[in-house]
């Protein structure tokens, strides 16, 4: 490939991205579509401005670029949490040391690699790629030095910066535990494998046990139901809020002066409390003893202390570990209640049964991605289908398949794996929302950088040469650096359209949200259905743009030395990434749940695992190229890199698998002297409502105690109909959108 | 080899064994070494007969191995704790498998391998030993269906056994946790990277962190102090032991009767008094401010409930996860003083760094092993030193070459390892004796399983071929089944004069003890110490005989189905083994620390493991022989055992890794009950005592509270004196006589 199809292919993607900027710019001044654009916002303010129409707002504008910009640390805090937060800490970290790296290697490397062989140079644009690359520094030369000098810089610098970020990470997680006075899964447990008993429902077994053993910390529990009754109640529920909605639709049409003062308030609060009546007759209902039969042997139980639930949860509580198991308890909005009914002793096997899944899946994938790959050895189509001959021979046809088409296609491919990933995640048995994301953004990270990084690269290996040739080659382990060292400096080709396509253009997609507009323009235009506040609003996909983010790292990383050209684009791309991911948490992703950070340790080892992997073909580069010394120096590199992972691990891992005593503790002395304790405690019975978040989020109408005025009913009662609870009670049934969101 | 040279291996084995047995009924009633052949007992029984001299002293007789049998496995477990429980368990599952299997195999499968290929057969003590295994078996044989269906025969007996083994040891550690009421163990834990502050000593910053953030439940705590300074007390205390024996002595001497009434003591008494004043001296100089500048960051703390120091040895205390390390301490005469001194943040380096050395050691073993090895194959032996043509051409020097010798000098190279990796077990940092003698077997198995079961195939398959078609093929991680499937069938011949050489007679020369024998005969004859409590008894030698027994377990496995000729060896091995083991753990061996069953979930694993390679090698060697049916048959099996294992894992290993809340719980109910809790509270202080232990069980004599008469001071002094005290004390040190004991 030839600089001028690179070109070509930054050309169309710029343009596409501009043209996708502008678009989104005047969309989202467009009131109809605030709240595709806007759905946080719109979450925290309920009052929504009718903007009379003007021309200012079909003009496309960078304004959006500029608040996104503007926004402090603690904007993004509290509009996306902690995880919004590492997830910029990633992209702010790739942007330093990419900067650093690109800077260094373009001043350093290009210029050695260009002038590495005798060579007459043509013009730079139609000059083939590789003569960038270390591809052009002939064997036994010692400019190589330069290249294991700049390797060293990369990996002191990343391993200080990784520790820095580690760090701050890490202080941030300690802060978000301490802030989280309110955060009730602190005082709670799951326990699993609770015993049956002919004698006793599991509620009684349940109360034994924890009278009995932690009588001076055990407060109450909840036991989870089958999930057949739940959805059973999810009905009825359904109905209930219907009927809920359209009275109070009516009152809030009829009186709208009632927000402001207290008076006149008789016959609407007496309709409102013929509906509490209601709902209180649903209670009584479910309440009744036939549901005992239905309880699952799983609940959450309440403790006085963060620290006795603490001790509790880490505590192995019977001599047979597959009963009363205790785990700490996902925060209420969090838990995924379909998998608590399940039994806890198949737990293991589904576990790996997913396992095997997962990897049969991964493995099987490779089949479109060869294709892919296939596709940019534009003569090797030819050879295979020669009626394609007379398409390809006009040049820009060519230069649009070798440069953009094959990254299109794989993209449209990766489109079914994050679904399928969050599926397996959910079958897994995972008990918390954001842990399901998590496993799932684990597993996408595996199948990402196997997929579209080693894949390619041996794709590519077996289309130069014959399979035969290549498995040979590839049984030996020691030959797999190797074939590395040599694919590498060619194929960063193609993770350069990658780049541009996957990464660009995603990105102009993510802020576009094409998807959610569809949905609007479908409800609004072709359903007639004028209520707003059921398009949709979704949660932050970290599952899929965690591994993309780090995918482009570890193509950073390793090309950074073998292929630098790589870097500028990958710059530009995160960049657009910061800009556009600020905006988005700031605007249209809620946050329902968080997991606390937790996404950063998978970010610092896959990092760590993309440096390692670079400082291997580095060496395996450094073998080929006869230049042993610098071969054997790049090894004390890797044996520091692990040591400082190592390092890391025992420092700061910790901290984000387990709460310290400590913090607890004096959480607990605060909470206790200023009295907070008893209202947290009088909360807690009623935060963990199975049937409630099915029910649109009427746990908050309900837990009011009924001293409390009418008014505060009537709040809650407005609550609903905006759109943060509706939607966020939506999804949180079974197929919640963020199933859908794959993208 | 022919089965007349393995039978001439036998002979001379048999023949040595019987010797040795005779030697050592002998022995045994000889007074003179008593404490080499009842140091168990001597620690038991105080007084000691002095038995005429008799004929019958001088006739070899069978009644030891009768005791041996017909011990209780009450009295086994008093004698040597669980551990040797669960070391006596494994060598019954072991009886107990090739038993069955022995019999399925010579029954069934040697009949079959016999007559397998279409062949004239010689005499059978001149038949090639081949002929028994499944070599003999022409390819796309129906007979090898026989060989799979055995294979499953003895796969799900293994996993029945090794169930209801697990379960049955599972119960009895949680019978050993419920029994142990006054472990204090249970109550105190190590406190490590106790952080330095300038204006307070450790031990205040002990005192202040668990008051402030443990009030309830904290009861005291004792400092580690830096090793340099224990080693200056112990030479002190080493002179005021002997000053004190001197004493005693002469008491002892002068009132016989003193023993039996408490009348006329006075005078002793005083003198005694005397004596208790000195200690008290030492305490007070050890008390003296100036050692509170040799504190360590590390102090065992001392809780009022079991359950108290479970949850703090459970817990992550600090946000810091360096600092205030906690976990659960180990018995008082289990810790392993010379490590805990050690500041804590450095461990994580040593122990990467014995990781690394460890497999580097494992590693650089293969090349005695190879030299072994070649002696086996005599024509390349004579061909590539021509000289040794007129030696061997004798028939029994060369019978005696090829059966005997190799396995003689493989043993004598296997001498070195265990103290090795003892060594390397200490610098790893472990915290206490157990753990050290644990980690070190661990590192011995797979020392042995790598050294002797595998790079023998290996050596075999590089002598059968050249070298670097060996190295080619075995480049292909697929290739290596196959190659295993070759050769063991074939390498089970020197396996077979393995298990003679190294089985056998190790088990002779763990009866007659010579290293123990030696040590009194010097002490006797040539130092002239009359002292007999100065000779030295061991603890046993769990981390060489645990993977001596796994690997002859390994050999079982691996050959049962392709070599069945080497089970009859491995039975006689493992009944001799039996009797000879229940005989040295009842009468040689003291128990002064145990893990409490810890080494059954290795030779869990390790059961495992073997049986998956059998598996594997089998559906290797039914490849090779053409029966693809039978080979994808073994396939579920490896999925079903491997599923087996999961299970047990989850259903049995938590018990071995943590306590259950609820058993401590109900312990320490029934203590506060019975009034017991003081008793123990009381003695927690003294227990931990990094100078008593150094000082011969003065903690034994210091702990008596004043009041008491001075007859029990009496009785402790007199057990100083006694071998048991002694000899524990000495051994406490650094230089253990375990480490000498690696035989």
């Amino acid at each position: 490939m030839y600089l001028s199809a690179l070109l070509t292919s930054a050309g169309i993607n710029i343009s596409v991205c501009l043209l996708v900027f502008s678009l989104y710019s005047v969309l989202r001044k467009q009131p109809q579509f605030m709240n595709v654009y806007f759905g946080q916002r719109l979450a925290q303010v309920k009052s929504r401005r009718q903007d009379p129409f003007c021309f200012e707002r079909l003009v496309p504008s960078a304004s959006w670029i500029l608040k996104a910009w503007e926004a402090s640390e603690d904007q993004i805090h509290a509009a996306g949490g902690l995880d919004a937060l590492v997830f910029l800490r990633l992209i702010v970290f790739s942007i330093r040391i990419f900067s650093l790296a690109a800077t260094i290697c373009i001043f350093l490397l290009i210029p050695l690699n260009y002038y590495g062989k005798d060579m007459e140079h043509k013009l730079i644009p139609s000059q083939s790629l590789e003569v960038f690359s270390i591809a052009n520094v002939p064997k036994g030369s010692r400019r190589l030095w330069a290249h294991c000098l700049v390797l060293y810089i990369i990996s002191c610098c990343t391993c200080v910066l990784l520790y820095h970020e580690y760090r701050s990470i890490t202080k941030k997680r300690l802060l978000y535990i301490t802030e989280g006075h309110s955060n009730l899964s602190q005082f709670t447990v799951l326990v699993r494998g609770i015993p049956w008993s002919r004698a006793e429902s599991y509620s009684e077994t349940v109360t034994k046990f924890f009278t009995t053993y932690y009588a001076s910390s055990y407060l109450s529990h909840k036991m989870v139901y089958q999930s057949g009754t739940v959805q059973k109640l999810m009905s009825d529920a359904g109905k209930m809020y219907k009927m809920l909605k359209t009275t109070t639709r009516q009152q809030l049409c009829g009186s709208s002066l009632m927000r402001c003062g207290l008076c006149g308030g008789t016959a609407t609060s007496f309709k409102i409390l013929a509906i509490e009546g209601q709902i209180d007759k649903g209670r009584r209902d479910f309440d009744g003893s036939d549901l005992r039969k239905k309880e699952c042997a799983a609940a959450f139980v309440f403790f006085r202390t963060r620290y006795a639930a603490l001790v509790v949860a880490q505590s192995l509580q019977s001599p047979n570990p597959m009963k009363w198991v205790t785990e700490k308890a996902p925060d209420p909005k969090d838990v995924y209640w379909m998998n608590l009914g399940l039994p806890y002793r198949i737990f293991w096997m589904r576990r790996i049964a997913i396992l095997v899944v997962s990897i049969l899946f991964v493995a099987f994938f490779l089949v479109p991605v060869t294709l892919t790959q296939s596709l940019v050895n534009l003569d090797k189509l030819q050879n295979t289908f020669p009626f394609l001959n007379g398409v390809l021979k006009r040049k820009y046809m060519s230069q649009f398949v070798t440069g953009y088409l094959p990254s299109v296609i794989l993209m449209l491919f990766l489109y079914i794996a994050p679904p399928v990933m969050l599926l397996f995640s959910t079958m897994e048995g995972a008990i918390s929302r954001s842990g399901r994301k998590k496993s799932a953004c684990v597993k996408l990270l595996y199948f990402m950088i196997w997929n579209v990084f080693f894949a390619n690269i041996f794709t590519w290996t077996i289309i130069k040469n014959l399979v035969g040739e290549v498995a040979r080659r590839l049984q030996d382990p020691k030959n797999i650096p190797n074939e590395l060292a040599i694919a590498i400096p060619t194929t960063a080709t193609f993770f350069m359209t990658y780049v541009l396509t996957s990464g660009w253009a995603s990105l102009s997609f993510e802020v576009l949200q094409p998807l959610a507009l569809l949905c609007n323009l479908l409800y609004r235009y072709v359903l007639r259905n004028k209520d707003e506040s059921s398009y949709g609003i979704w949660t932050f996909p970290y599952h899929t743009e965690i591994p993309r983010v780090i995918l482009f790292g570890v193509l950073g990383f390793t090309c950074s030395i073998m292929a630098p050209l790589i870097l500028p684009l990958l710059l530009v791309y995160f960049f657009l990434a910061y800009l556009v991911y600020r905006n988005q948490i700031l605007n249209v992703y809620v946050t329902n749940y968080q997991t606390g950070g937790l996404y950063w340790p998978t970010v610092h080892n896959a990092t760590i695992f993309s440096l390692v992997l670079t400082q291997i073909i580095a060496s395996g580069v450094f073998g080929i190229k006869k230049s042993t010394v610098a071969s054997s120096f790049t090894f004390p590199l890797i044996i520091l890199t692990l040591l400082f992972n190592e390092y890391c691990r025992r420092r700061f891992l910790p901290v984000f698998q387990s709460t310290a005593a400590k913090v607890l503790i004096e959480m607990d002395w605060q909470d206790e002297q200023s009295g907070r304790m008893e209202e947290i405690h009088r909360n807690l019975q009623s935060s963990y409502c199975q049937f409630a978040s099915t029910t649109l989020h009427q746990d908050e109408t309900m837990h009011v105690s009924p001293c409390e005025t009418v008014v505060s009913g009537l709040q809650d009662l407005e609550d609903i109909t905006s759109g943060k609870t509706l939607i966020s009670g939506l999804w949180d049934g079974h197929s919640s959108p963020e199933e859908l969101n794959w993208k």
